[in-house]
């Protein structure tokens, strides 16, 4: 059970490390990679090539701008890349939310919202899961504890 | 190996039939489902529990406008949810793909293109490859399949 | 004469105060609820049996992003649901106002503007005083007096 | 039980049609009128002097462009006023949607979707069935009969 | 030679201040007025009664939001009306800008850029420079020496 | 009292012939120019000369995509300009309004709505009533007349 | 002097086919190719390895929805490359604008107009122009041909 | 070998000052000009003039708002001219943008990210690269350090 975590761009290391942290609580084992798919397009193939022997099983990859990285990743293997745009620049992140989203057939990115490296992390552990009834078990868990919290939450708030 | 299709409104049909075909021709057995989050929540509550536990391991959802049928399935499920917003209206499909993609923590959908049932389907099977190696090797001989098409379609085209 | 507030996320929580505050200066009792659709759907569905049974008789439900929260109120219940877009993120809350606008027939929603519940608590007032002539009178008065009071900010001022 | 619906221009008309026959069908009594904001700011203000004398309770206002009607209708009186924004032009309905829905404090507008009368017309009943038990009755009505439709239509499709 | 500048709101005086300030540059008089087009219709009809009584010539109207103001001017007078879409909020003034320049046939405003009171002014003395020769000289020489300074800033910067 | 009308392209002639229709029947003598402002920026600038020298009043310009044309006009002369984004392309004349209401200090053109040549024209009428009290008085008849017919029309609607 | 004109679809021929008319006006020679950066991205890291290796000059690239192939193509070479966005689906194009335009320093596209084929062989046309005495001489010459027929258009028009 | 900058505004200094930053860097000659299209429209013609006679081959051009100085540049001469947008105002640069990028046919503009200056400036050493061999062999070593670079930045990141 193997992910990795791919961003194009130092700048995008702090949004990342929440899929991270997700991923570390959930037990699930990945390697992580800043690298850019324009700046660097032959190791970016190099190491998709090693992840794929090596058993990677899903990828998480954020990006900003004309954000490239999860399509052309998602392009090379069959392994789900799922794209989280990520916001830098004026656009609030809709230019990378659209350059990951539109992809053409039939080379699909899973993606996530903007700057939600989070719920990327849950999306992989819930693609996993397909396989693998522990991390099943325990993101169901997860899921109930959030339930119990949100209705403890849900005292009547004094507005 | 079994996924389920959903769609809000008899309007989107047309579009999903798009992600029935592809799961067809790669084999995946479906069920398919016109419920409206809004005008069935109960309905849909029950089909979600029903498909549960007749082990449906990924789920497909189209819907357009307030396009709330992917996030309403995801927050009752954890089988991975795969969102198609769906042009309608005026505004392209721009109101489906915010309605969609921008879900909060931590309910992911794995959102792919405007209308693009047909890469949501591709998305399922290689969600379902992570566990099942026949249809991996299924989806790795289309993909070689595809690529040689490219390349002969890419005769120097007479502009 | 009964109201009910909803939000979907803590942080929503200073936006919805304004509301409150309104609700509160017109003399309307209501309940208050930090309620997510997506973390917590089946408390929001008893939450919303028990204000149908108390007798709530309007209902203002603010969110953000892909904000589902009032059309899955109203698509539970009769009672009206007035929406508020809260702005979060990079967008501007025009993900939050598509989200909450575009609602399927025939489940509306009423929605006002982006991060503007004090006029989603004047939009329940004038909601209410269709029934209750005390209200309206109050409501009014109120008009009558910020009319009075734009008159007299309008002093030629030294610009 | 009275309720109005205007609209802003003879080429609102069809959109608004459907406000007109959602009333009709819930035995909801209305007025209609065509009056621009702009070309007969006058005659608007006169008719809603009458419709105020004569116990309207609720209003409907369809524009599109700069759509102002329904603004400025809820400036001149305390009856609930709902906003439809027309589509008319190239954006899609954008213009109509922000002209209406981002109203100042305190005027409230209730915006309901792109185009959607439909969805005005029943968000008029549901605020006049507030006080009136017998619309509230033919509503709830209308919802359980449309939730067995929608269940009828759940037979599983072949896609 | 008369002008008038308006605003909607309080929080409008800073950006309106620079229309003043030019129309005070250029010598053209002007009377100033807060009254918002929703929470004040009836005095901002008298006040514009007045204006047309007392020689007015043009109007400068800022607004933000759902940015009414110069639109309800400019259906009740025929001196020409300039809007200033206000930036308020999260939409970076688009609101604004929409619900001014996309007004219905035949009732124009002059548009000009978001926050752009400067230019409002300056093309409010443009139309007076049509018939006011004095003010075409001033508007000429204050020109004329607008590109003697562009000149001068160009002498080959360092880049 | 003389205009002028300029468009870039002659695909904008049937938009911009609803202006020269309206400046016809309001006895507003014009010349009109089929000039792009990057195809042509010599000629430009001589027929500018030319106009300023015999007269002209008031310009009408309308461009779409990157909509330079009322600009670049507006830089070389200080007779009013009054801009008509022009819809062509996909973007519904987004690019067109933007390119013309965006202008620098302190260059101003009047902006109209999309396609509302119409408006142009009524602006460019009410700029000349500046002067020209005759026009102001046909201008004040059309707009009388305008609203009695907008009373005659709000018959109640059979909607 | 030789240039390639790149494109990720079929579908995106009939647009791309007015760069190969420009060029072969101009007197350019040129090779064409159909190649999806997703779909063969060996084919096209081939591809450009021999354009580099004989002599290319200038690329042009086409591509709609989330456009990654001028960008993939400006990753793997120092040959100019000039990027149209397409316009398909829903969204006018504004997802190719963006996806192609918002490039991460340093691999810079050369972006034109949304479907404007026609503009990006003339700026290739410009580029070798740089190196080609006689292309520029050409270019210039066709530059004051249409400027002669923009003189000849503008007979003064009926409108 | 020779370049020249413009920028419109002394606002847009900052920005541009990245692109003669790397123009240095890489050895490519340059003047600076900051000449409003404007403000300074026959400065900005004169000098144009000046730089075709003196040997300039290729020109960036930034801009803001209704951004439209490289288009007026790129119509006055055949030199490549590159647009950088400017991100100035509410709206994210989107205006700049679509301002420089929707030129009309055959005047093309090759634009960058916005305020992307840098990628403006390799861009320019590419088109220049076209004719000397000794700046694509200084660009090649940069690429080939920035891969390097790249590379070694790919040390397995501690998410």
């Amino acid at each position: 059970m193997k992910a990795a975590i791919f961003f194009g761009s130092p700048s995008d290391k702090s949004i990342m490390q929440h899929a991270a942290d997700v991923l570390r609580e959930m037990g699930v084992e990945f390697s992580s990679h800043a690298i850019s798919a324009h700046r660097a397009p032959e190791l970016l193939s190099e190491t998709l090539q090693v992840l794929e022997k090596t058993g990677t099983e899903v990828i998480i990859a954020g990006a900003g701008l004309a954000a490239h990285l999860p399509g052309v990743i998602a392009s090379q293997t069959l392994i789900p890349v799922i794209g989280v745009p990520v916001n830098s620049g004026g656009l609030g992140g809709l230019d990378a939310l659209l350059s990951i989203v539109q992809m053409p057939k039939p080379i699909p990115v899973a993606v996530v919202g903007i700057d939600n490296a989070v719920n990327a992390a849950y999306l992989a552990c819930q693609i996993l899961s397909v396989k693998y009834p522990d991390l099943k078990a325990k993101m169901t868990a997860a899921r109930i504890k959030m339930k119990a919290e949100a209705a403890k939450a849900n005292q009547e708030m004094d507005l």
